[in-house]
C-alpha cells in the first residue's frame, strides 16, 4: 500500500482562491479592503520566512498587508503601545503577534493585549473558549487548516477515532476541541496524548486519523501506524542536510517514507498542513472584515 | 474484589472546613464575607433542591448566600437586568444563573452576560479560553471537584489513560482540558467519547480512570471497565421507584453494583461528585471574594 498524498498546497490554492473572490465582493459591495497586520518582534529567520509568506499570500488574496518589525530589545510597554495602535486602526482587520517572542516579552501577556475581534490566530481567551463552546469565531489557523484538509480530501472525521499527540496551545488542544463538537466535520472520539503518555505507540496504533504536533523529527514510526489510517503531520523540523546550499532541510514529526508505507493518506512536509495554515489565518482575516462591516 | 468507595461527603467536608477557615480569615483581616449569588428562573424541583443546598452550604462556611428566585415566564432583558444588578454589587463577589432556563431563555446569552471576575461556574468564553491555557481563574465547579477528590484519595491522574464519557459544556470538555494540562494532579493521556462513539466498550476499557458524565443510567456497567480502574460517576439521574414515598431515586451513569466489583475505587451517587461540586464552588467564591479584596 502506498499513502495517497493530501496535496495541502493544491487544497490551500483552492481556499485562497474562494477567498480572493470573497475579498472582491468585500471591495465592490463595501468598499473595503480586507486588512492583516503582522507584528514580528526580532530577527528570527525562520519567523521572518512566516511573515513573509503570510504577507505574500495576503496581498495576493486583494488584501492590504502591514508589516511591522520591531527591534529584538523592544520593550513589554512598547509593544503594548503598537498592538493598542493597531487595536484602534480600522483599517486593519486582522492582527497577530508572531511567535516566539524574546525572552525578556511574556507571550501570554502580547496575546492578552490583542482585542478578540481581531485576534485572527484565535489566541485569545475569549477566542479559545468561544471554541470550546463550540461557537468560535476564529478558529486557531492550523487547527482549522487540518478540519478542511480532512472534509476536502474526502476524510470526514464524524465517528472516527482521531490521536493528537501534542497539547500545544496553538494545535494540539483547538485540534482536539474542534473535532469533538458536535458539529459537521467534526463528531469525533479525541484522545490527546503528550510527552508524559505511557506506551504512546499502543494509543497512536488505534486512531483512524493521526495527527502529529509534537515538535520531534520523524517521531511517529510506521509501527506507531495503524494499516489504514489518516496521518497528517504538523511538524516543522530542521534537520541538517550537509549536502543542502543552506546546510539543513524540514522534515516533519513523521517518519514520511515508511508511514506512507501503511497510512491510506498522508500530509507531506513541506507542502501539507503549512500553506493551509496561511490559507485559514486568511479566510480568517476576510472574516474578520465582515464582522467589520456588519457592524457599521 | 470490590472497589474501595470514595466518599464524596467526607472529602467536601474537609474542604468546606478548609474553605470556611478562609472566610474566617478574609473577615478578621479585610472585614469582608465572601457573598455568593444564586439566579433561579421558573420552578423546576431539582433545580429548586440544587439551589437550597448550594445556599447551605455557602452560609454555613460563613458566606452571605443570596437566593433570586425569577418567575417562569421572566422575559430575556428582565434577566439580563437582574446579572447586571448582581454584577455591579460589591457584596456579590460569585454568581451564577442555575442551569436549565426555561425554553424561552437562551442560556448561552445568560453567561455571556455573567462578569468573568464573579463567574464562579466557570462557564464564560473568557474563563473557558484561561482554562484551555493552563492558568484558569475559576475551573468549572464538578471537575475541580473530580480533580480533588482524585488527588486527595492517592489516584493521581498524571501519566494515567483517562477516559471521559461525555461532552457537555460544564463536565466532559473541561474536566478533559483541566487532566491534560502539563501540571501537578494533570498530565493524564485523555480520551473523550460520547454519543457518536463507535464501539465505544473497547475504549473505556482501557481506561486507568473513567469518568462518566453521559446522563444515562447506568450506561457504564462491568463489562465496560477495565479491572482496578478508577471510576468516577457524574450522573444524576432520577429512575422509578415505586417503594419510595417520593415515587423516584437517584443513580449515576455507572452500573454500581456490577462495576464496584471490578474497580479499585469507585464513588457513589448521591455522596460522590455531587457534594464535591457544591464544595468547589465554595472554593472558587472564596477565590473570587479574595481576587476582589486584593483589586481594591
Amino acid at each position: 500500500m502506498t499513502a495517497n498524498i493530501i496535496d495541502g498546497t493544491k487544497l490551500a490554492n483552492q481556499i485562497r482562491s474562494e477567498i480572493a473572490d470573497g475579498v472582491q465582493e468585500l471591495k465592490a459591495h463595501h468598499n473595503i479592503t480586507p486588512g492583516l497586520a503582522v507584528i514580528l518582534v526580532g530577527n528570527d529567520p525562520a519567523s521572518a520566512v512566516y511573515v513573509r509568506n503570510k504577507q505574500r499570500a495576503a496581498t495576493e488574496a486583494g488584501m492590504i498587508a502591514e508589516d511591522i518589525k520591531l527591534p529584538a530589545e523592544t520593550t513589554r510597554d512598547e509593544l503594548s503601545a503598537t498592538i493598542t495602535s493597531l487595536a484602534n486602526n480600522d483599517d486593519i482587520h486582522g492582527m497577530l503577534v508572531q511567535m516566539p517572542l524574546p525572552e525578556h516579552l511574556d507571550p501570554v501577556f502580547a496575546i492578552d493585549k490583542l482585542p478578540a475581534s481581531k485576534d485572527v490566530d484565535g489566541l485569545t481567551s475569549t477566542n479559545s473558549g468561544l471554541l470550546v463552546g463550540g461557537r468560535p469565531r476564529f478558529i486557531p489557523a492550523t487547527p482549522a487548516g487540518i478540519q478542511q484538509m480532512l472534509i476536502r480530501s474526502g476524510y470526514d472525521p464524524n465517528g472516527k477515532h482521531v490521536v493528537v499527540c501534542g497539547r500545544s496551545d496553538i494545535v494540539g488542544k483547538p485540534i482536539s476541541l474542534l473535532l469533538i463538537q458536535k458539529q459537521l466535520g467534526a463528531n469525533a472520539t479525541v484522545t490527546i496524548c503528550h510527552s508524559r503518555t505511557h506506551d504512546i505507540e499502543t494509543i497512536t496504533r488505534q486512531a483512524d486519523i493521526l495527527i502529529a504536533a509534537i515538535g520531534r523529527p520523524r517521531f511517529i514510526n510506521s509501527d506507531m501506524v495503524k494499516k489504514g489510517a489518516i496521518v497528517i503531520d504538523v511538524g516543522v523540523n530542521r534537520i541538517e542536510a550537509p549536502e543542502r546550499k543552506s546546510g539543513y532541510r524540514l522534515v516533519g514529526d513523521v517518519d514520511f517514507d515508511g508511514v506512507s508505507e501503511k497510512a491510506k493518506a498522508i500530509t507531506p512536509v513541506p507542502g501539507g498542513v503549512g500553506p493551509m495554515t496561511i490559507a485559514m489565518l486568511l479566510k480568517n482575516t476576510l472574516e474578520a472584515a465582515k464582522s467589520y462591516v456588519a457592524q457599521q
